[in-house]
């Protein structure tokens, strides 16, 4: 609040000035002219869109409580605040500065650790605040991808330190080479907001952590058969769902990080038709699989979509997107179904289809799909050859490797040291009394065995 | 994000204006301009308020689940889903056409289908794109207020198939005949963010599922008396009217596509104190008629209070405003009341009575309260007359023969072909495992009777 | 909607422009300026900001039915939503003007209720709009955080005549002292966005109601010791800890009501920071002394580092951000035992801990860390000797008397006149029974005791 501001206040945006240097003793009280209000609108742009991608961890919590067990809600909500809170620490001290620092080798950047970069008396030093928060946001949203795909097996203190690592070493790592001037954006690998930066970096880490950690007990049955365990609460799930979807209006657009760079209005477009063709397309998968439109399914869609625009939402066209979202709505769909019944890996929430698989998928349509009229490059249907999809695939596959392996490594170590699993019988009786000492769900009769 | 973006990056605009050029390939390197600057102002400002008209389909989704029984929650949110996302791709290939293309005799448009009208090279090509997104989630807003009335009983295959109707057909035209340039608008009506074009569409298209639905199975007793059929989830209902309420900020100020116009300030102050209004007014009325302030009348108030003001946000005093919310409050529980009591038509969650009538009553009300000062015209009470009284009358008249025709023709072709209602025996055990195969609260004692 | 805007809308902004002119019928047809714009971006900034700050209503919400029993959840929504409602009303007719009106001796304002300063048809009148929504969402904000602290006992009537005089007299009086160029603004105290002004009025507000009401039936054994009474749905009260974060970003860089001033991106830093650093160290203090990591205290940790931060976002650094959040993360879980264990004071959700205490931390910490660097003045710890900490301390403790002995009239008056607390057999049955007539979760199975 500025505090000496009366309400006579008048003319406003001039008293404004010389109060913002009153209060803040920056020297902001220069008039306003068309250089600096475009600098204004790329901040209030890229702050706003931090703060829907923020709001996306509540989308995370709820999709993965929604379709997870109620002796297990209360662990996943204290999952989902810390790897937020962990890794906004993480990514502060060390996470940055590995992402954007001075490169060495192309590979990782070794300054502006502790948002050393960051100077509140300098136009460039305060727009270093602006691009660090909605940074920040996108490592926590790696880190939280984890989290649903381990859901009511892992020992919380394991959780954490993942984390860290995530935040902090393995998603900044996969960061420097794709947007912070490392040697696949040296290349020409387009992932404009992150399917494979943020979504697979997070699900390949699932996959590593699920396959470590086994899955959950009564999963699978002797015969090699599996079994459903059902979500608690839908409604739940579904507002999750809309909520990242929300968010993912501040995830796609947002990654211009400039307001005044209008295709943000293009990547509104492609997001939307895509989020909604992919929920769509797996309805009528699920639909024609189980006999009936499954609505976690149609849910898993939506997001399945959604992920895998994100790469190419600023460099295809609407009809474009629509196809990228169809094809990853029904993707989605025989990716789960392929993960549970013939790979036999656990990932109670689908995070490894949705944000590994159609991670992945949504990158290597850019090379398929890209127009250089929206932006970047042409791809293979545009008359621009195989070049561009051949460095997208590197791109995925170089990707792949790094974070399976690296995740690998950590969850062997955590495994071998602290343990990354709780015992059986707390995971019968639920993590939230083993883990927390406390229940979700006070007061309400809840089946036993659920 | 932009790809290259390295940490260094000052000064800021500057370079970023170079990199949109880098990555886009379209011509945005120009220097910023306070026209350009506008631009970019006005398309932020109608993207973001884009956004939180489509975080409004989460509310809804909470609304009507909430006010209705557990065992249909999975259908309810798979519903709210779908109507956005067929929504989406229906107003995408047709409705935005109809509603905004060339205008035949004022009745309809005939170009623009398929977003042709969008183009990343241009400045109005790319406003395209925003405008678009703004409408869409318009469109989407008039299709899920029908969820709510048809709740409970109605087959998933027939509300897909309405959806795409009201979406792509219903709704467009009435939009051409306010907004897109048609007659209405030709006459001077003033509609400004939508008490007609959306919500009372979507109140009289609930109005006519609702008749031909018939009740839900329980609700009137042979003596003709009604009984009361109590939500599951008053939290969640209450979440989503908050929800919509943040929401609303976006659809009412939004209206003005225009950040620039600064009349935006004055829409928010109307929206909230009519809200606000509206929900005292419905506590009395509760209060006074039931003798306790039932909490659901109370959350159905705000509601009514946002719908009312919707016509005439931009162009009422902030006093006008409170009246005319304060109106809608007390209107909304009787309306509520004479629609289940007195004509025996069985809505769920009071769609009919917030949307068509507060709808209507707000567009009236612009008639009597508007005045010049604030925008547009002066109305019945400043000196204007009954002229813009008789106008919006025809308006309101106009839309409820049409979208009541249209709606009654569309579900009678479903009723007769797929049908339109479930079984009995579904109804009863619920619609989650009857369209769905599946359970919304796993693990929950359920009554069964419920 | 601008209801001529046909498709065709070619140049942008121009178009809007001349539309404007003709819908409002006020004067913005003139040519975008460099100061246009600036305004326009400022209006944008603080009406979205407000938007968000409203949305924490919502969180607010959640958390407190989160935290509390499934007995009392129809009360809890009702009286979130009402306190909203009349404090809007009661802030537009009176408190806007006690606190921003013409001073009277520094201690309140005399002018502008009913909003008299709003005019739509100049520039600085339209401001007063944009300001007063503001303001108004900051209002409700103080007074829903009492209904916290008193929750599951108290009379719905008399919760609503205490929500009109905390939004009417008793913040707004505060709000003039600090803001509205009273007394302690004059002396120079820093509190930027409200850890005093808003949160610590909430708090000690709550703490008379507490007080005055006594504890919950059950809450305390004979021999002076306490029981815990378990909320009934921590998913929910996660949720609304989320909500209130990204609320929250609204609140704090929102507080500079100008988004050319660039300092909103370091006030986005250090909210964030401080609100993880709380909830880390919240987590493991509630460890330590519980012996397992509380999902609850976590997520009162995250709501202390964010009161906490709120006074100082604009003048600290991001490490004193994290200090400051660390250390109130600790000192939430150590007063919530202290008031409930020594004081025996019962406050259900930690409101008074949260936000009266963490409040009046994170004001003295202003006048320890805070640099000239980022705004205002030196603290202790950057030279600025102990000026600054002595005049935070006298505001808080001048705000301390002021707000403790008008909750404490106002409650007295209501418990002598319409009484305070419901009947020992009401609170035992529920206050959704008893004070509204109706259930929150019709159809579920919950316990009686509960």
């Amino acid at each position: 609040m500025v505090f000496k501001l009366t309400r006579k206040s008048t003319p406003v945006a001039l008293l404004i000035l010389a109060l913002s240097l009153l209060c803040t003793g920056t020297a902001f009280a220069q008039e306003a002219t068309a250089q600096s209000n475009a600098v204004a609108i790329d901040t209030v742009w890229t702050l706003i869109a931090a703060f829907l991608v923020f709001f996306m961890q509540a989308g995370f919590a709820m999709v993965e409580t929604g379709f997870t067990r109620a002796k297990n809600a209360a662990n996943i909500m204290m999952k989902n605040l810390m790897d937020f809170s962990v890794g906004s620490i993480g990514f502060w001290a060390i996470g940055f500065g590995i992402m954007f620092g001075t490169s060495v080798l192309g590979l990782f950047g070794k300054t502006g650790f502790f948002l050393s970069t960051g100077d509140p008396s300098t136009g460039a030093g305060l727009w270093q605040f602006a691009y660090w928060i909605f940074q920040c946001v996108f490592a926590a949203t790696a880190a939280t991808i984890v989290s649903g795909a381990m859901a009511e097996r892992t020992k919380f203190v394991s959780y954490l330190i993942y984390s860290v690592c995530i935040s902090a070493f393995i998603y900044p790592i996969v960061g420097h080479w794709i947007w912070g001037g490392g040697w696949l954006s040296a290349k020409g690998m387009i992932d404009f907001a992150g399917s494979t930066v943020v979504h697979s970096v997070g699900g390949w880490a699932a996959l590593a952590g699920a396959i470590l950690l086994g899955p959950r007990l009564g999963k699978y049955n002797k015969d090699g058969s599996s079994n459903a365990i059902c979500g608690h609460n839908i409604p739940l799930a579904a507002l999750g769902v809309f909520i990242l979807w929300f968010g993912w209006f501040g995830f796609n657009p947002g990654s211009t990080t400039a307001g005044t760079n209008l295709s943000i209005a293009v990547i509104a477009v492609t997001t939307n038709l895509a989020a909604a063709a992919g929920s769509i397309t797996a309805m009528f998968t699920a639909w024609k699989r189980f006999g009936k439109p499954d609505t976690s399914m149609a849910l898993n869609g939506a997001l399945a979509g959604l992920v895998a625009i994100t790469a190419g939402c600023a460099n295809v066209s609407p009809i474009s997107a629509i196809l990228i979202g169809a094809i990853a709505g029904i993707l989605v769909v025989v990716s789960v179904e392929f993960i549970d019944k013939v790979l036999h890996i656990d990932d109670p929430v689908g995070a490894i289809s949705v944000h590994g698989v159609c991670g992945a998928f949504g990158t290597l349509a850019v090379g398929i799909f890209a127009q250089k009229a929206y932006g970047g490059a042409d791809g293979l249907l545009f008359g621009g050859g195989f070049k561009l999809l051949f460095i997208q695939a590197l791109g995925v596959a170089s990707v792949f490797v790094w974070v399976f392996a690296a995740a690998l490594v950590v969850f062997s170590v955590v495994k071998a040291t602290v343990g990354l699993r709780v015992i059986a019988e707390e995971e019968l009786k639920g993590l939230d009394i083993g883990e927390h000492g406390m229940e979700s769900y006070s007061g309400f009769q809840i089946f036993t065995t659920q």
